[in-house]
């Protein structure tokens, strides 16, 4: 049966930095949001909406609430679920003290699939229905990831993690194992239901040149795969990486020459990219994500995302947890907007909506599916409670339009903002 | 009657930085806070404790809950709860933005009131007892603060606003005028149950040089009132504040030459202090408000803490709402961490805890009354829940230690850790 969800309802159709701000977005304050099948049949003004519906329907109507389009994370680790909020260390010390021994459980299927539980049960409560998921080098963490998140019938992306060096023994693979686990993992999981597959070397230095040409092999063999790694985080990084590489003429030229470079490429950080950089990830139409909480906690640096705009490169948000704190979108744009102010540039409300929900789904080429209400789109959705607290309910009181609402929800906001989370149409969450 | 607290109970003796770290502390897993009369008679081990207790005595027990003292909180303005996340500015433009029109309305007595029962809501659902507070420019913002303060019987330091020129007409008093209030106020309520009063310019380029002298008078006829300003928060204030000051040799010493400077004088930020403002802050004893999410969401820069302890300055913890994001001391912490991180410094949790207790009592020359838990103090404490949330439970016990559990609560810390806070033994918020 149809179902009606009534509350204000605001979706975006285009980028507000490219489009006249009024024309990307839609939205109703006295709204209805019309799905079928899980899928969206339409959003409009309520009363227009159904004056016209025909048959039976259901109605389902969230008071001084605001319907968006599930929010989309395009970079976190599933398996550091349990570090978040470990202390004192940046990059490279923080991967050794806390990262590998977490991640070495996560051979057990069974640990596995307990923590991808938990994982998606967060991701959820914070309104996230997408993600570009890291498991780890054990292809027993995707098979765990997937079937949990087949279950509830999630839009997801994962994979295996490739690390064939400068890591624990207990925690590598090889070119050929790698190559062969990732292989089997896209034959299973990439486009069944909601599923898609990454490719997912961890980063340059824990893979040889030999691990990341094979990489490469898989993409040019499974065209729409996925590829999704991280670039430039951290100084100290970048210098092991220019070590480790010398015939390579700078930290992303370590994927390019291994064709690890594409439209459907995810760079988690992109801090100190470089001019060539820049500009071959543009050429490339490679995707940055933008993970604030994290470069924040690891004191990675400041992204800067007008130097990405510039160079047309598509830029989603994450929450990169365990080395982000949050697994709240909402939290993740308070902080966006803290680095960008750093940086003496501004993040507009519209902007951070349109980042959280359709940029992001662009940058992981899944606008076509999720991201916005379109008709036939995925009805994935969440419901924001304009009252989750005392002070969100006073502050939104205050406020004069929808700009001013959205900056506060995503200054004020977290968990507690969710009311509800619909993933293709069913809730998948109820706070 | 006597009343007993069980549960962990942690309390600073010391700055861990200055003190071997195990002298610095007293926890007790399972311990008990006595409380008699308002005021802290002991706390120990719990077993040790009960047994020792004669007569009747009421217990109270939190279950996997952790009581500190009640935070302290060294600069904030009331008056701006209804402007907590205001959209785009720095810090000029925000105060003509949005400051001031928003304390227009603080004339009005009712008001006035209505405000500052929402922010001793807000102040006390954090878990905070004790702030360091702005008023406005009208002398009736501070009675009404004070007012609402008193009945709940709050540890409070408030005063009202000196500021003569660069404001609206609406919002601006005169030397005189700014005087005789001040000393009205400060008559009626400085040492009145467990209120104290603060003289208060805003900052620099809002009061003339009259106007700060007349500030310096006060100080001087009222041994033992509080100074609290502004300093060298944003780069653009601070070339502001030498075109209108080409007579003092920096920002620093447009308040020295008034004689504003000492024990009991609070300065907001500090971000960008030079060599010489350094050492005479050392020299005056004066004090350090460190305000990361305000510094953040303003743009301000990042605060420079291991410069303050080289130089014995004292450094307290402020939100500074409403040009911070959150009322919350944990969230405070957070962000504090992150901003020593970008600056390649750490923030031990065990620092932190302290900063935000003793160390901001110790700022606010209020040791001796609050902060910690030794016998005869004020019994103004908080109990953290380490189950608020299923991520804050399940990331708890992965704890290993105290180290671990305080950087849980300072990272995944918000409103909801705080399941009661009490004021002088008094229950005054309850989750």
């Amino acid at each position: 049966m149809v179902k009606a969800y009534r509350a204000s309802i605001l979706h975006f159709l285009a980028d507000p930095d490219k489009t006249p701000v009024e024309d990307a977005y839609e939205y109703y304050e006295d709204g209805v949001l019309l799905v079928d099948n899980g899928e969206v049949v339409a959003c409009g003004e309520a009363q227009a909406m159904l004056a016209g519906l025909q048959g039976e329907y259901e109605l389902v109507a969230y008071e001084n609430a605001l319907i968006v389009p599930g929010f989309i994370d395009t970079h976190i680790h599933y398996p550091q679920t349990e570090i978040i909020a470990a202390y004192g260390e940046q990059l490279l010390e923080w991967l050794e003290t806390y990262t590998f021994p977490a991640e070495a459980q996560f051979s057990d299927p069974v640990y596995a699939r307990g923590i991808a539980e938990r994982f998606l049960d967060e991701l959820l409560r914070a309104g996230t229905t997408t993600a570009l998921v890291f498991g780890t080098v054990h292809k027993a963490s995707v098979d765990s990831f997937f079937e949990a998140s087949e279950e509830r019938n999630l839009r997801m992306i994962a994979g295996k993690v490739l690390m064939d060096r400068n890591a624990p023994d207990y925690l590598v693979d090889t070119p050929e194992s790698g190559y062969q686990d990732s292989k089997a993992l896209i034959e299973k999981w990439h486009n069944r239901g909601r599923a898609r597959y990454a490719v997912t070397p961890r980063f340059s230095p824990t893979s040889t040149p030999e691990q990341l040409r094979r990489a490469g092999d898989l993409l040019a063999e499974f065209p729409g795969v996925y590829m999704h790694t991280h670039l430039s985080e951290n100084k100290d990084e970048i210098s092991w990486v220019r070590e480790l590489f010398p015939d390579c003429e700078d930290y992303l030229d370590t994927y390019d020459q291994a064709g690890l470079l594409g439209r459907r490429s995810v760079f988690a950080h992109c801090v100190h990219l470089e001019d060539r950089e820049w500009q071959r990830m543009s050429e490339s139409q490679s995707n940055i994500a933008f993970c604030p909480t994290s470069n924040l906690f690891l004191g990675s640096g400041l992204f800067h995302l007008s130097r990405a705009q510039e160079n047309n490169i598509r830029v989603g948000l994450g929450t990169d947890v365990g080395g982000g704190t949050s697994f709240s979108m909402l939290q993740t744009l308070n902080e966006a907007y803290k680095v960008l102010q750093l940086r003496g540039e501004k993040l507009s409300p519209f902007k951070g909506f349109y980042l959280a929900t359709l940029g992001s789904a662009d940058c992981l080429d899944l606008a076509d599916l999720v991201g916005n209400f379109e008709s036939g789109k995925e009805a994935d959705f969440v419901v924001l409670d304009k009252a989750c607290t005392p002070l969100m309910d006073f502050r939104m009181q205050q406020c004069k339009d929808l700009f001013e609402e959205l900056f506060v929800f995503s200054m004020l906001g977290d968990d507690r903002a969710v009311q509800a989370t619909y993933a293709a149409g069913v809730r998948v969450h109820q706070r």
